[in-house]
């Protein structure tokens, strides 16, 4: 881990194009495979999508949430997801969207962003309800350990419109505060700086210049969501290249449990974003 | 579980006062109790201010991520907090701050709001960064189960007031949007309704007018962080009996490991809760 997240997410993105895939093994999906909602489901349900994106992809991303859905168990199946999918040589970007007050914050980047933890990924997503600075914990810890953060700036749902849009007191947005806050902390590294954000493909572009951020985007809100390769092009057309990592999770998922359906669903969505990127 | 969580829980105040211990099995704490930094240290601390607080307090409100630092093992300490908590007759608010677009808060609905699930509480903090609207089914999942949940308004930390305090396109703040939301859902309830927010200590009141929620609130920002008893008195003093749960941790959990100490110092804070509120 001597390279920081930054610069080893962008060589991954030059070498394998910018597709993330989402595990989401959500009771409804594990219906549509005929997999019982259980701890046993789960584990069944990430080991087959990693299996078949593996070699294809940059990265995945394990939805935290419906791991922890069974518990211990549940995180029991995570933690074997991690270890195989650094076996598979793939990058694991958690989506957890953690976030507290500074104090907590250290519990948190002990958890996910620690040599050693169990549950230790490449990056982490988290939230700035709580003040983006209130992350400095998580920031220092993938600083220290080679791996990176994705602080929530505009999501890709309806509902976070009126809070993400609120102005500040300078007059400024809050997506627009996020971007601009971590912008200020990537530009300490040389290089693409371990610090993203989220930026949803169906929103419009914000008051911020996309192009300095000196950070990658995660990008969800691509295929099931609404967006489509051609709207993440023109949402960050003057972005460097390997700046944009982009997760498609139900457009994919639900061609299983098959692998030849994954593996085809993967590497149709592969070829449509390298062709519009 | 035939009552909702607002029911029982002002009942629980009414009897016991107004005070939630906090357990916060940190690195910090845990070297201060001189115990390792591992999955043991944390049951032991955890275990010892559960023992120490039975019978004197009405809740309980566990840091999840401090839990989480040690995945799957941490989780487990944390399933035998619940259960153990449960049997002393405690209220368990997990303090997760969990939060997403609405088909992963189902994850987390079923998580910790679901019967059978190892990590069911009596109500768990939500994060509004993606719309409070994107919470309902966190709300769905409370109301039928008997549970409640605690989204976060007004946190007690400078970091967040900038975005907390934002202004959305009808002119109001963040936190009064958050407060505003969540009455308009207790409406639907007769008697308390099981739906709550975080209110921090350390801040002003804000536009809203507090006894107008219709649901309880979770006050951090209490004893290490700055706040009083007569803070918490002055800010609330126009709500119902029964209606604030106030969180204080490391006032009392640094007066550990021996049991007189957290004994004495969880009485200290009931009674002068008791007397102020």
């Amino acid at each position: 881990m001597g390279e920081s997240f930054g610069v080893r997410l962008q060589e991954r993105l030059r070498e394998r194009g910018p597709l993330c895939v989402g595990i989401d093994p959500s009771s409804a999906l594990l219906e549509a495979w005929d997999r019982s909602d259980n701890a046993e489901g789960v584990e069944f349900f990430a080991l087959a999508v990693l299996e078949a994106v593996s070699g294809v992809v940059a990265a995945i991303k394990p939805q935290v949430a419906f791991f922890e859905r069974f518990g211990s168990a549940g995180f029991r199946v995570l933690e074997r997801l991690i270890t195989e999918a650094h076996d598979a040589d793939l990058l694991v970007v958690a989506d957890a969207k953690r976030g507290d007050f500074a104090p907590t914050n250290e519990g948190y980047a002990q958890a996910w962003l620690r040599d050693g933890s169990p549950l230790a990924v490449d990056a982490v997503t988290a939230s700035p309800y709580l003040g983006v600075d209130a992350l400095a914990p998580l920031f220092e810890a993938a600083w220290a350990s080679g791996r990176g953060v994705f602080v929530l700036a505009a999501t890709s749902n309806e509902d976070g419109r009126e809070l993400q849009r609120a102005r500040t007191s300078d007059g400024g947005r809050v997506e627009d505060l996020v971007l601009r806050r971590v912008a200020e902390l990537n530009h300490r590294d040389s290089g693409l700086g371990s610090l993203g954000v989220v930026l949803g493909a169906t929103r419009d572009a914000p008051e911020f210049d996309l192009s300095t951020l000196a950070g990658p985007y995660l990008v969800p809100g691509v295929g099931a969501q609404g967006a489509g390769a051609q709207d993440v092009a023109r949402l960050f057309e003057r972005c460097e290249e390997g700046t944009v990592l982009v997760s498609v999770s139900r457009d994919i998922l639900r061609a299983g449990p098959e692998r030849r359906g994954l593996h085809d669903a993967t590497r149709r969505w592969r070829d449509d974003l390298l062709a519009a990127l």
